[in-house]
């Protein structure tokens, strides 16, 4: 057997069942979330890693290096956020070819540049290797919020309770979009470079991340593997099925415009979006969202169930398959 | 011009020129050390990143992936210690062919959770990505012992002092010893066992780096690129020269025997011992010395110059060449 054969969640869980089990009483949060989390004395530290790897996560020839960098460090400050945190200190591994010219790797810096300053992270250190293809890895270290007690507030996949509803912030499928403009070369117009923007310089939401935090939300994740499979992480964890309304989501406009006859599922299967997925009260919901300056669309609810997964229902009502809808790292083609 | 025309330091000052200034007065140590160290709440996290490439680091032919697995982790493991400070959580990266068998990564993370278990290193995360080589990541943080005032107790390269001896742990050039063995396909004997041990399954002298932090040394490295080119590190970071006395050095018995003509070379010059270096006022080494279960060797002293360089000196106090001395990360060659 391959590891092509396991795929990436059926990776991750034989391996994590080969580790030793951790006697660490200072992890909070190990291996299945967004990010993991520690205490540290008096703090509480959160750390997530992503790699991309050319001609599997990026194409020379459709992304700038500058948009490279961005996308590399944005992913991750993504995770943190995701988990209610502020991302701090980074370290960067690249891998590179001997014959990488100097001026991409200029490139992929000022990008990463730009990522750091907007975001307040500041590169402390990493590694260079040699190596057949060029790959760029971010470890990114945060810090958690913590309430007056000194708890930490975190957003777990975990956190869910049956009712919560289901709210994502901005708009979904832009990502996919993009990538479907780079790979079938279509002419340019303003919509099909607004769905590359999306695709090559996602944002982190965590402006968000965090107020929602504050306002009491306990269950988030941040969509990067598709709406449908990121949902289904939360259901899983937190032990719940879930509800999406297709009707409902907050379709890219430009994705609509580009791509209408397949826009609404491209929404709820496209990866890289990077937008938050939060599962609370509706209350507390409908409060964030007048505090938000993106919008926050209810999309679905939580409710019990068996089979911790989610169930995507059309304006009838009616259930609609979404096939295996997603992103798999490392089968890395959609579902 | 392209990245292998730079090298690997030349590339790290260029892309470290690129980055926007860091503002934040929580950084300690960043890019340069062998740890990035910061300040978070009352505690001091020390981190670091190595990534290992097959083809590169290791060949299939030569390693046992259990091995792979081990070294990934332990190298990471060093850097802490020779920063002072104690391992504590693991973020774990494969990129992975997806035609890898998984008994193969069953093995690296045998090796891995093995090493983990021995120095109390939590694996609390990670990624897994396609990729067309195999090659593992692993981002390591720590803490930093703190003293009664609560400032961070750290070994820095540029802690060293004009006067200080210069000490290291164990013995030299066994790891280099081994990858000729594995290189020449030498015929099996114990020496060349031993050797290939020292190159496959490095130890992180954790304990030795806590006790001289303990004892007051301030200046300190693991002996990873060769001592020449690592003491030529802490040269340039504490503005200070070096001598190093060749007929000093602690050889590896087993590099003495299997390769008696070059051994006092490689022990000078060859890389990945991951011994501890320490420099320190002679007092304090001698007391380290007698705590110590294993040798701890003066081999050289940081003195005053301009030319912030290594000399290596022989029995009779005349300059040896040692050429480029040491492993550059990038060209991947022994200089």
């Amino acid at each position: 057997m391959n590891v092509g054969d396991l795929g990436e969640f059926g990776l991750i869980e034989r391996l994590r069942g080969i580790l030793p089990p951790s006697g660490d009483e200072r992890l909070i949060v190990g291996i299945g979330d967004d990010a993991a989390v520690w205490r540290s004395g008096d703090r509480y530290v959160i750390a997530t890693t992503d790699t991309m790897v050319e001609g599997v996560h990026f194409l020379r020839e459709h992304a700038a290096w500058q948009d490279v960098g961005w996308k590399a460090l944005a992913v991750n400050v993504s995770d943190i956020a995701a988990m209610g945190g502020v991302s701090t200190f980074a370290l960067v591994t690249l891998a590179l070819p001997p014959d990488t010219p100097v001026d991409a790797l200029d490139g992929v810096y000022e990008g990463l540049g730009a990522c750091a300053s907007l975001f307040s992270v500041t590169v402390a250190g990493g590694d260079i290797v040699r190596s057949g293809e060029f790959a760029i890895t971010v470890a990114l270290a945060g810090e958690a919020r913590t309430g007056a007690d000194g708890a930490p507030l975190l957003l777990r996949r975990s956190g869910g309770r049956a009712g919560d509803v289901v709210a994502v912030t901005g708009t979904l499928g832009g990502a996919a979009g993009g990538l479907r403009v780079l790979r079938e070369h279509r002419p340019t117009s303003d919509a099909a470079r607004a769905l590359v923007e999306r695709q090559v310089r996602p944002h982190a939401r965590l402006h968000e991340a965090n107020a929602a935090v504050d306002a009491g939300v306990r269950c988030g994740i941040d969509v990067s593997d598709g709406l449908v499979q990121d949902l289904g992480h939360v259901c899983e964890a937190s032990g719940l099925d879930a509800e999406v309304w297709l009707d409902r989501l907050p379709v890219d406009p430009a994705l609509r415009e580009g791509f209408p006859d397949d826009a609404a599922m491209m929404a709820a299967t496209g990866g890289e979006d990077y937008e938050l997925l939060l599962a609370a009260p509706e209350e507390i919901i409908e409060r964030l969202s007048g505090e938000f300056e993106i919008p926050l669309t209810v999309v679905g609810r939580l409710v019990d169930g068996a089979s911790h997964t989610v169930r995507v229902l059309d304006a009838d009502g009616l259930r609609v398959d979404v096939g295996a809808g997603g992103w798999d790292h490392f089968g890395g083609a959609d579902g």
